[in-house]
């Protein structure tokens, strides 16, 4: 822990006339709060402080350490008695150019949602669309704990970014990306592998480490059915040049392993492809992962590939992933929303609850009876913080509470009757917790939210400039949805 | 319609001189909603109004012929622009007992779930421990937009009587019901059949009815495991007489229906030998019914019984029931949240979120896919109100908003980030709703909840007396729950 002296040192670095910037070396102290670190040790401070200074957490200990050490220095001595520190959650597979299609594809089956809905919603979308459509995600993100998210690849990453930096969120943004395909859309159609690769190398440029070091910009493959084999090698040549990530939805449905196997000459599917081509490594993020037999999982586990569960997406449309196996593997699996249309709540606390529940169910069917004891409490809340900044690979930075990590934080109230009472409290926060118990977020040393109240943008305005787009959008890509009853 | 000569009339009977009572007596109109109906032409209005007078729903149709018929002589007119009317959602299977032992049997086995944790933790409560539980768990289900509730069978009848008239809710209340069993706590085992049925008829002599017609007493069989045939053919007769109905937990896990074939020369198990004796009725409100085969779905179908689904516990502990198949045989079914400790969420508004997507999922097993088109989000809805009503035997009244019903009834505010934005109304209730866009709960045509405040009772009062209730429980219960991770 850094001393009162060392910080006061720090703090006169701060020169005179200084512009707003150096406001952020401000000494935020934190005390009197349950402190889940998600450390390494697990430690739980029953009466815990945090110093915050600029981005970072200077100091995590007992609150009378704390306050012993920095409370004479501290700008702000925050006293949360009755409340519970954790990492900000990481939602590691969100689209979040569809929140502005939310309920446009409920209740359908799959061709229908991707060929009708799907894909002309997003190919309809102009970069304001986009802006607008993670901003309005962004305010779900935000009351849902989440300060960093992996962007399951959208359109216009420029629209994106823009949201990102205003939100003041953590994001690795990547683009929609596919070459190949039956039934695309026209603009979608000719894109070839060499468009794709320069198209993202670009946008790395442009935004990569941008807002503040907030911003990552990782390469997409929309999926192996629109991915020619350039353009799979090809990303995960460019990946490894720019050292970043590669998000990719992997084993979706069985119809894909399929087309696999039917056009590729592989005895399985996705997984098993993507092995023999030498596409799967340490920064391969794949999301869902339902479809995938032993072999498969063993493949996943030696090549370090992180695995999103979304369990909401599961359960509605593509299949029971074997979770439990995968962790059994030495696989990193963390928790994803997946896009509005595919869920429709965008909430991390609710796939913990979720996660929860349909991975005890799922035993059933591997053993004729559910196993309660399945992925406990502690194991889902590894999965959305420290196993999370693992899948987006900033585990150095993010994802536990510990000194030098940025400060991602978030505060819950667990004094209302959606969790009283406590008996278990890493269980409440899993099982009983919801959005509104969330009252504060900081990300990047910096208060997001407040009060329940988002600091960064006018909600509001927000809200009704999406609902607004979001009506047009539909206009335009000719998305007409049928009442369910008897209008009058 | 009544017309406002016809109320005018209805309200000059008030006499003068009259007591508080009669101001229940006044009219509130409620327009400018869209309200949906859930009648049997599945109406919806677009821009719809309500006439509640005193207890009933006493007129309701497009606003502006509300407004022309009543608006001279309404005490109240509420303008309820961008709102959502509909009616109180029907929780058919809750633990209200069981409130104060939320997270004390997390990610355990069920041997240990129920020995170790739930029958300590019961045979332990006072009555006013069960007093307490029960306004708890009804601050939740208020805030849930659940008007009225099946309780499943708890302790201190009495109790939970007192807290759902305190709470203003209408429910139909059932004593926790066993005559025999390996390992019951001690001031269980002897209770015998006949002792049983005397208690049951003893509340039901005091209570039904009671609280100004909102309780009615139900009788409990809490299984098939801890019930001697007299117990159950006892009770099949009480009900009989009383024109009650029965709340049993029916098929829950494979063991159960092993132990029935074991021991009661069945060929399948519990619902097969219901069938057996007799015992299947259409007063019977079956919880869980997970493990029935297709002849026992056809029993319960030609029967008439009801059968309350509970998604949450379904996944965590029981197994998938085949609601799908259920259904299509022409079975009520009904949604339920279970007690806290097999949840621990006690919401119904997250239970239709969970129906939906556990019940697209499950066809994986079936038939190697999902069936992203399975239960309908009108489908849900309907589980969740007016085939609720039916479940409790009280549709004549309830579960939907009809001329002549009861005037119970809850209003949405679709206008925050969680619901915006709305293409598909009625899937929007179903997927993206959650407890907090719930503003307003009437209930008998009484405002219990306004402006997400519990009008009722004192919430942080009853909170802070659960809380210390729920610790002395389980200190005198001997219930002792390790921290998960490293405590400092």
């Amino acid at each position: 822990m850094l001393n009162s002296r060392a910080l006061a040192a720090h703090r006169d670095t701060t020169l005179p006339g200084a512009t707003m910037e150096t406001k952020i070396a401000e000494v935020t102290v934190l005390h009197n709060a349950v402190i889940v670190t998600m450390d390494s040790e697990n430690r739980v401070f029953r009466n815990g402080g945090i110093v915050v200074v600029k981005d970072r957490i200077q100091g995590i200990d007992q609150s009378a350490k704390i306050l012993e050490n920095f409370g004479a220095i501290a700008d702000h001595i925050i006293d949360l008695h009755g409340q519970i520190i954790l990492p900000g959650f990481i939602n590691t597979h969100v689209h979040t150019s569809q929140q502005l299609g939310r309920g446009i594809a409920d209740d359908v089956d799959l061709v229908t949602w991707l060929h009708d809905r799907i894909w002309p919603y997003e190919s309809n979308m102009t970069e304001a669309d986009s802006y607008l459509s993670t901003l309005l995600c962004g305010i779900e993100l935000i009351h849902s704990g989440v300060t960093c998210f992996a962007e399951a690849g959208g359109q216009h990453v420029s629209g994106m970014a823009r949201a990102v930096e205003l939100l003041g969120m953590r994001a690795c943004l990547a683009e929609s990306i596919m070459d190949c395909g039956q039934g695309l859309p026209e603009s979608w159609a000719k894109r070839t592998a060499d468009d794709c690769i320069k198209s993202q190398k670009d946008l790395y440029k442009e935004y990569n480490n941008s807002a503040d070091g907030r911003i990552r910009i990782w390469l997409g493959i929309r999926q192996i059915m629109n991915s020619t084999d350039d353009l799979l090698l090809a990303t995960r040549d460019a990946a490894k040049d720019l050292c970043t990530g590669i998000h990719m939805h992997v084993a979706e449905i069985p119809y894909e392993n399929q087309l696999v196997k039917d056009t590729r000459e592989v005895d399985h599917g996705t997984v098993t492809y993507l092995e023999k081509i030498g596409f799967l490594q340490k920064n391969l993020l794949a999301a869902h992962t339902v479809w995938v037999n032993d072999a498969e999982i063993s493949f996943l586990s030696k090549a370090g590939v992180k695995v999103s569960h979304c369990p909401a997406a599961a359960m509605r449309m593509l299949g029971f992933a074997p979770v439990k196996e995968m962790i059994t593997a030495g696989i990193c699996v963390s928790l994803g929303t997946d896009g509005a249309p595919s869920n429709n709540r965008m909430s991390i606390v609710d796939e913990m609850y979720l996660a929860s529940l349909i991975n005890k169910g799922r035993e059933v069917f591997a053993n004729g009876t559910t196993d309660p004891t399945a992925l406990p409490a502690e194991m889902v809340l590894k999965m959305a913080t420290i196993d999370g900044a693992k899948s987006v690979m900033w585990d150095n930075e993010i994802g536990s509470l510990e000194m030098g990590k940025k400060a991602d934080l978030i505060i819950i109230d667990p004094s209302s009757w959606s969790m009283v009472p406590i008996h278990d409290c890493i269980s409440s926060l899993v099982y009983c917790m919801r959005s509104e118990n969330i009252t504060c977020v900081m990300c990047n040393g910096q208060w997001i939210m407040k009060g329940r109240k988002i600091l960064t943008m006018d909600e509001a305005d927000i809200i009704s400039q999406a609902k607004h787009a979001s009506s047009a959008l539909l206009n335009r890509a000719g998305i007409k949805i049928r009442p369910r009853m008897n209008v009058l």
